[in-house]
């Protein structure tokens, strides 16, 4: 008799992706996995990759996701606090939504609109101290997607001093899945193959998260919608300390022992592709020639590090096992 | 200790997949990876989804590979042969390549040119009594992957009678995997991305393979080229005799026991998609209302079911393991 | 001053391709272009590839539509009767939609449901005897997407007794703007792409066109869904009767004279994406060596020759311009 | 008759797409279009898009291409100057290589490494008193595909003293067509459909043609290959003046009068796809709400505004054409 997991919102892409890495994963036992306007439906009507899974979308009911031993939540933001509020403290929770990542109520309420739930233990193992903190927690947030790329690029080379908190650039790119399920014209095959466009430029709602995890002071972040159902390409660029250590020794230190986040060799940079699938995430740094900034460039999967396999790492760690476990450190490449 | 598997040419886009299948085996531990120009290299230098393998290719050396319990051959057309016959009996070896797939020689080198290496057992498991002849074998041809799509749509209904093994037409589409890596400049992305193509039109090599395992005595086969790294699907069109039984009873009946074939349900048609990183095959059929002609849809990821999905089921039924031990039930989709 | 031309549902990719034609064209001025729910809207807020023109959309106005001296209707089907009714017979029309294309009012019914609105002169110039006919019409029913591809890769065949007209087998994959500009989830860029998949499987709207206008007497048609805005392969095999002229011979001949339907120079394939942008239909065929099946390739941009291009073709026959004028003989490739 | 123009290196991307303007331009006559390799194919056999273009490639023979009133030379850099050199004063010549950006002998050495060939005039008309000087010229570089859509978004920024020259970050992505079309492993379509990954970071040889064109001190550049043909979308943010005029306001001023760059409408990001087989760059702006850096988003089609278009822009400049002669203003779009 294995773990009982259950997914709340198992309808959208983050959610297809969670059951995928639940049904394969040895310890886990699917208790339920709900749906809203799909409630009813066979779950491979609406996740035709899970093709064989005999399972119909349930109810969103509190009662039976109190029967599980940890409940993951991929609900559109806003919606997690009340459910959370109707599971027992026994119950884990892992939520894959916005609602409790900010301790920053203000920059909540600023970002996404609406009352601030509170913060829960942010779920980036990765963060010195985070992953025994997870491990005690009954309540983890998960990471953004745009978020985790940036922060595993950032975070150590502020904390040693390498780079400076000031005037850190970002631009991400990130696959299509990122923007969700929902049926809009600007996501339209038609539309986004062959293209490449900017948004929600210079007021994205994973800048006080990134701030936050990484203690960056100033932060300017640019989104670009990518041809590819997949995947998240970070270029972060931050201006050196001048007297801090060499930013590849900082990163190459940090995650030595990290069994998802690899330093590349040199020369070598990171592919969106080969992430693809996987919960990994791939770093590479240089100098600029001409700025003397610091270059950092991430790659992860948006649906895997990016939201499903982050948000099974953490419960990983909630519920004792090897941290691993289930989560494929490979990519499907080509 | 588990059992010990060796790849002779890794470095391809079969290869690549087969050591990400490999060594995500609960039972399988990779003995040697070996490549003839990449020699020498990491495997993650020419595989960058396995960033985290700590593994150099090997040159390929008989008397390595011979340390192995079961050798996989991902090597070109024509070199399978020489090499397997280096192996003793008691390796057990699956090919990859089409060396040993065709029990005609005229037609092996009408199509392929060079003389016949000699038949081995075939390697498509779902084939009626082929499952049995897999196990007792100690040299196996895994099957070609438009061959594999084809012939899973249609062998069913002409071993029932439902249709005509006459007149089959086919058209298939495959990703650009499937043309494998070599640096060409047709298949530069620039050239396929927003294109579609036919090509070796009228005459492909897996015409002979789909009839040997069909059973079709003529048939039409239209390869086409498609902007997307992996997939195949294949349309599948055969004149009903009329007397025979009802194609859909027919499919569902013949694949009602297999993990890894599904024929889905009524109104839903195969995306490749949903095959992408899987083992999976998915197959619809309906009859056209103008023509009578019964129209098969069959999907699969050439990478999976199509080449190294494929060739480690068949090893897993040489080796007495269970069928389905590590490979993937579901694609990983979007 | 030049030609006044208007379009009717000019929101839609349809729409969107004949505006850019016309603005480009030497001899049309552009009255008005309307839209149902954009009306009011800029047409550059709709279509960001005309960026610049200064153009809002307009109410579909009959009284409008009728200052023109043509007027190119690219409405939904079954919405072309009544506006076509509302305009006088001295204005001009030319219906991209499928309301007049079809003489056989029960195959109408069958096939689009609802009353047939009677049938329009055939807009496909390359057809016998169809080049005059358009020029003395004021009302010609421009031809469907897959039709014509299929109709340009078949008709003179069958006509020449080249092949045979019973049995003819149609494999026809486009990209995803000839599904249209509605917001629908199977449509998402995080779906198609990546993904081949066939729908409308054995019962699609073209089949009755396509029988029209090559005489083919019995026809499956298997549309498929391809990862690219635009393009449409389509894969026509017949058997050949024995006793015609040699297929190439008579594409060759029947086209000679045509300036946007190209038989390629032998061994080469159609490619979609060499037609991108333009008007040109690129055809090639060969006997398939197993079967002795004819298999004829045929690539247009669905867009193009499969819609916009088409129509404003058939519009300067109507005008008396050379039929050449204002449309691209040469695709934007790669 | 026509202006006489001639091609020499004109099997490549930007070489095809020169042809694909010069046999639309209603001026210009091709004289002869060179190659290396593929002296003597047809040019449709290279150019499927050109198909009906009856035209082989000639070698790269001076005295051929003195016949012409203007060449363009679309050659690999440090091939242009030995071949201008052989060329008559009185044939114009437009360079589209990087061999006469740069007037920085040491930053050419530097960032392409060989000697300097002396620069020419700098072919972007946009730039003040840019469009005079290339009018009186015989001899011009036009720009490379990264630096214009940079320039075009930061030089009228800088030159206003609305933002600083210090500390610009870009980071710019590009569809494939600008690696160029060797045959090379890491630009299969199997490897960049869904995949994104930085390259020559840090280190890029437009830097110093972006500096030099925009008085920028300090720039850091970082390109991404993006899974598209054709488009780039260049993020370029600078640290705002705060003593300076608004930044939208300086380039809707700058560019009003231009027939091809366009700040769109408040709210609205450029969308690469809009610019695709147009000459056209769409540029938006705003200020980054955490950092108050300026963010500048533009898209040019590299093969367009990027490359050939620009070229063709010039050239009608240099020859006393109207400036839009055979440029198309609008996408190809979806």
């Amino acid at each position: 008799m294995g773990i009982r997991v259950a997914v709340a919102g198992a309808s959208g892409y983050a959610g297809g992706e969670l059951l995928r890495l639940i049904v394969g994963h040895p310890e886990f036992d699917l208790v339920t996995a709900t749906a809203h306007s799909q409630a009813g439906a066979p779950v491979a009507a609406v996740h035709p990759q899970l093709t064989g899974l005999d399972l119909v979308f349930g109810a969103t009911d509190p009662a039976v996701l109190a029967e599980a031993d940890l409940v993951f939540l991929a609900l559109p933001h806003g919606q997690s606090a009340t459910l959370a509020a109707a599971l027992p403290e026994t119950v884990k929770v892992v939520d894959l939504g916005a609602d409790h990542r900010l301790r920053d109520a203000d920059a909540w309420t600023r970002y996404y609109g609406g009352a601030h739930a509170g913060a829960w233990t942010y779920g980036l193992p990765e963060l010195p101290g985070q992953r025994a903190a997870i491990a005690e927690s009954s309540r983890v947030a998960a990471t953004g997607c745009y978020a985790v790329a940036t922060i595993l690029a950032l975070a150590p080379l502020i904390a040693a001093g390498a780079v400076s908190a000031e005037d850190v650039v970002v631009v991400a790119a990130s696959g299509t899945s990122g923007a969700g399920r929902a049926a809009k014209v600007h996501l339209l095959g038609s539309e986004v193959m062959g293209d490449l466009s900017a948004y929600k430029v210079g007021a994205h709602q994973h800048v006080p998260e990134i701030k936050q995890a990484t203690g960056a002071t100033s932060l300017s972040f640019t989104p670009v919608l990518a041809p590819m159902p997949r995947g998240i390409l970070a270029t972060v660029t931050a201006r050196p300390t001048g007297t801090g250590p060499d930013p590849r020794t900082v990163l190459t230190e940090a995650y030595a022992d990290e069994p998802f986040v690899r330093v590349l060799p040199e020369g070598t940079w990171p592919h969106t592709s080969a992430t693809l699938g996987g919960n990994s995430c791939h770093v590479q740094v240089t100098s600029d020639v001409d700025s003397g900034r610091v270059i950092v460039s991430s790659a992860i999967d948006n649906l895997g590090k990016g939201a499903a396999g982050q948000a099974v790492q953490c419960a990983n760690l909630m519920l004792g096992l090897p941290e691993t476990a289930g989560l494929p450190a490979y990519g499907t490449t080509p």
